[in-house]
Parts: C-alpha cells; sequence; structure tokens
C-alpha cells in the first residue's frame, strides 16, 4: 500500500491553511502560533505533549487532529506499545463512539510504521 | 441504486478492525467484548437496545455508528415507524446540529428498506 | 433519607420555566410542547422513549435532562434491571466520563425506589 | 476552480432531504420548520443570525452545518471581515479542535467568494 | 432578590482566575489575552460578539460561559427582544439538552434586568 | 484553608459508587475493571497517564474526571510545571470553554500542593 492517508492529509491541510491565512487577522495567526508553542519540549517531553494532544484529539473525535498527532508521534519516536496504551485510555474515557477515529488512527500509524 | 453505503461501510469497518486487533492489547480487546455484550437480549429486548445504541450515535454525531445500529436495528426487525420515533428523539435532545447523521441514517435505511 | 434530589430539582425546574416562559418567543415555545410531543406514546412505548431519552442525556452528559428521564422512567414504570441496562449502553458508548453522570442517575433512582 | 464543494453541497442536502421527508413524521416536519424560522429578520438582522449559526456550527464542528451557513451569510451580504472575526470567536471558544473545520468553512468562502 | 447569581460568579470567577495566574505559564496567558482580544469592537460591533460568545456557550452547555457573556450582553446594552431570539437559535441548533443551561442563562439575565 | 474540595469529592464518589455497585450488572462492573486497568503502569508510565486521563477530562470538560486525575496526578509525584504544560495542551485543544474547568482543576491542585 502507498502511503497514501497521511501524505494526502498533509497536502490537503497545507493548501487548506494557506487559504486560511489568506484570510487571517493577527488573532487567528495568534491562535496558530499558540497551538505550536505548547508543543514545545519543557517539562514534559515532546513524546508525552504529542500523545496528550492524541488522546485529547481522539476524545474529542476529530480525524484530522488525530492523523496529525499520529504523524507528529511517529515523527518524535513514540513506539506502538506506547501509542497503544495512550490510545487504551482514549478509548475507555470516550467510550465506543470513538472507535471508528480509533481505527483510522492505527491505520494510519500501521500505514507510517510500514514505512520503516 | 446499489447498496453501496452500507455495504462499503461494512467492508470497510471489517477491514479496519483487523489493523485494531493488529495492535491491540488485551485492555483494547476487553473494551470490544464489553461493546458486544451490552446489547445482547436481557431485560430489555434486542430491538431496543439498538433503538438506544442508534439514539446515543446520533446525538453524539458519530456517523460510523449510526450506520451500524441502523443495520443492526434493520436485521433484529425494527420498523421504519419506530425507527423514525427513536430518530425524532435524538434529533430534539441533540438539535438541528443532528440533521446532517438523521439524514445520512435515513439513506442508509432506505437502502436497506429497498433491499426487500 | 428524604426525597430531597428529585424533589428539589422538580420545584427549582418549575420555577426556572417560569422565568423562561417570561422570556419566551413562540419558536422557543414551540420547542417545548416538540420536546412533549416526541416523548408520547406511539410506534414505540412511553417506557422505551423514556429510555430513549435517558441514554441521549447520559451521553451527553446532563444531569439536569437525566433527572429529568430517571424520573419519567420510573412514573411510566421502568424497572431496576430495565434501567441498568439502558445505562450500561450510555456508559459503554460515552465512556468513563459519563460515570459521574451514571453515579447520580442511580442515586436519583434509588431515592425514587426507596419511596416504595 | 470550479464551484465544487458549495454546489455538491447543496445538490447531495437536497436529495437527502427527500428521503428524510419520505420518512418524516409531523415531529419531524416541526423540527425542521422551526429551524427555519429561527433565522428570520427579528429584533436581530439575517446577517448576526446567520453568523450566530455558523459560529455555533464551528463549536460544534459541523462541517455540513458551517456550509450551510457559510453560503447563506454570502448570500445576505456578510464581508470577509465580518466573517473572520465570528470564525476568531468560534476558534477561541472551541479550540483547535476547531480548525479543521476553520479551514473547509474558509475554502467554502473562498470559492464563493471567487464567484463576484 | 438580591443580585446572587450573577455576583457570586464574577467574585468566584476573580478568586480563581488569581489562583490561575499563580500557576500559569507564558502560554496560557497568551490564551486569556487572545479571549479578550477576540471579543473587541471591530467588523463586527461588541454585542454582535458577546451573543456569538453566549450562543457558542449554550451549545457548548458551559454556565460559567453563558453566565459571563450573559453579564457583557447587559453590559454593552443587548436588549431582551435580542437576547431571546439568539438564544433560540442556540436551542434549535443545540437540542432540548441545552434547556438547562437556556434556564439558567435567562434566569441570570432575570436578576441583571430587575436590577434597572 | 482546609482540604475541602479534594476531600468532599473524595467521600461523595465513594458513597455514591456504592449505590452504583448496588445495581451494577457484570457488564458494569467490567467497565469499572477496564477503567482502572488503563491506567496501570506499562509502556507508559503512570505519571504519564494520569496527565493523559486529565487531558482527556479536561476538553471533555468533566469536573469530578479532573478533579479525580489531579488528586492522582499528585499522588504519583507530577510537578506543578508538568500539569500546567498538561492543562496548557488541553486549554489550546478545547479552548475557552474549557477555561471554567481549567480553573476549578488548578483550585484542587493548589489545595493538595498546600497540604505539602
Amino acid at each position: 500500500m502507498t502511503k497514501k492517508i497521511t501524505e494526502q492529509f498533509k497536502e490537503e491541510r497545507e493548501a487548506l491553511n494557506e487559504i486560511v491565512m489568506k484570510y487571517a487577522s493577527l488573532n487567528v495567526k495568534r491562535f496558530y502560533n499558540l497551538d505550536t508553542r505548547v508543543y514545545q519540549e519543557g517539562a514534559l517531553s515532546s513524546k508525552t505533549k504529542e500523545l496528550l494532544g492524541l488522546v485529547a484529539s481522539l476524545v474529542l473525535r476529530c480525524d484530522d487532529c488525530i492523523k496529525y498527532h499520529v504523524i507528529r508521534s511517529h515523527e518524535v519516536g513514540v513506539t506502538s506499545e506506547e501509542l497503544e496504551e495512550a490510545l487504551a485510555i482514549g478509548l475507555t474515557v470516550g467510550g465506543s463512539i470513538t472507535i471508528p477515529h480509533l481505527r483510522r488512527a492505527l491505520q494510519a500509524w500501521d500505514e507510517l510504521s510500514e514505512g520503516f
């Protein structure tokens, strides 16, 4: 299988963010900045922070956000075991309603892992 | 129209669940088991339980979950009138924000009903 | 224990609905009407409909709505077994985040059951 | 680029609403009526009301609802600045989880604006 | 009746925000700043912006946020008719699940209006 | 200040869980078990897991769940800096609507920290 899902996501995200920036005021830009800063290494590691973003995205059931944090988790060296344990917490907190998103999270992860 | 939506859904769900099981720990498997058990005939009938799952899915606006319970409701013999009354409760509880999901719920139901 | 929780809820609800009606336009009144009609006996029984309202309220985590449907479920003759099975579906669909509401649902139910 | 997204949305919405009406009881029809009435010019202008509907749809993250109110906002003469300020409120209230929907909102708006 | 609800809310909010600031990093402070800026007069009036904040808070069912925007709406001169029309949109979009919050919104508004 | 909030919470939680267990079927008990297991030390540390639970609770805006994970985070040795960074992610993901819950999270944390 080609890297369809994650690659497609990145391209679409890029293209649409350009449209956002065409209309964005200073406030929207400030939000985008903040959204980058909170994930930067600090008292907590990047790994932990990406998993926090991932679980928050899973329980809020946002597929695009999930894909983003799955990709980032992969980049910062999260292991399959760590990812699974984080997702299991999200599943338990958020309930069966998160299962379709859990499926797509692991589909994206599987795609990235196959890439090794 | 061919049985596109519901058939496609079942195939995709199957394929992705296989990926989930590739990574799933005992905890995730326990959750999947529980998710089957709570819908089993008991003090409440399967029909009532599927409608409970359907309305919960509608107000939480989860299309995949809705499709699943629409298919199951059809299998256990829910009538169009019963389904509509359950959905009307979900619509009133959840508001106009559920309308796009109501549309897709009835699209799937219509597809299954035509199958008769 | 006195019937504190459910009685208090009914009084407060009554008092606040009077304030709502002081400001309500025809549209808000129409919504209130609709909210009564969808629970009326039809193809589905009142019992089933109250349980649908209860589970929808549980997964959306609305304590007041839960209390209302617990009281109504008690009035239309739902048994403890039926209530528990409905709540178990809500818990599984909505996840551990519903547990505090499940607790308060059963606290209200317990209070009403003791009344017998 | 052709007016793909907004046109496609309108056609699909129309087609699915026909299926809804095939099954709809009086209660569902009443809800649909109410859903039209609350946006009618009154003490608040249509413009303000469409923006209220848009921000509510953004924070509840309903893409179809967002598209609908973006189209309606365009029809009643909302400017890009007004739309952006409304969306910035929605983004701040609803958080980064609304960003994928913000992107698609502005994609639809951009499509409509290009149409001039 | 004394101005209990709105006054109590303001005091508690103040006291807890002090605790937040005791722990807040630059990022949290940036968020607080942004949360002030998006409601400032611009292409849209303060009145419209407060109503956008109010409806967003209603559909997300956040009582504290609702109280805050009800108080602010009162300060910037929103009328009872305007408030009611905004709330009617929130009720329709968000469903009966918002009714308990609608009640408390109008209770706070009634308290403030009596103050005249 | 006495340890009011967190102590009160623990007592109430205990008392209500007893009522839950009075009515709970095997399925509800299974869910409770699972809800304990997913937070056990594994590939991820208890500290990370409690923070995952905390952020999930913040973005879903469940005060009781937040209090529980704040207490647990304190027990497993999370520092104020770590907690703040986790909450800042939750705030950014979930938006200003989480602020009232952020306030109460830090109020509980402050109470526990003063206890040293």
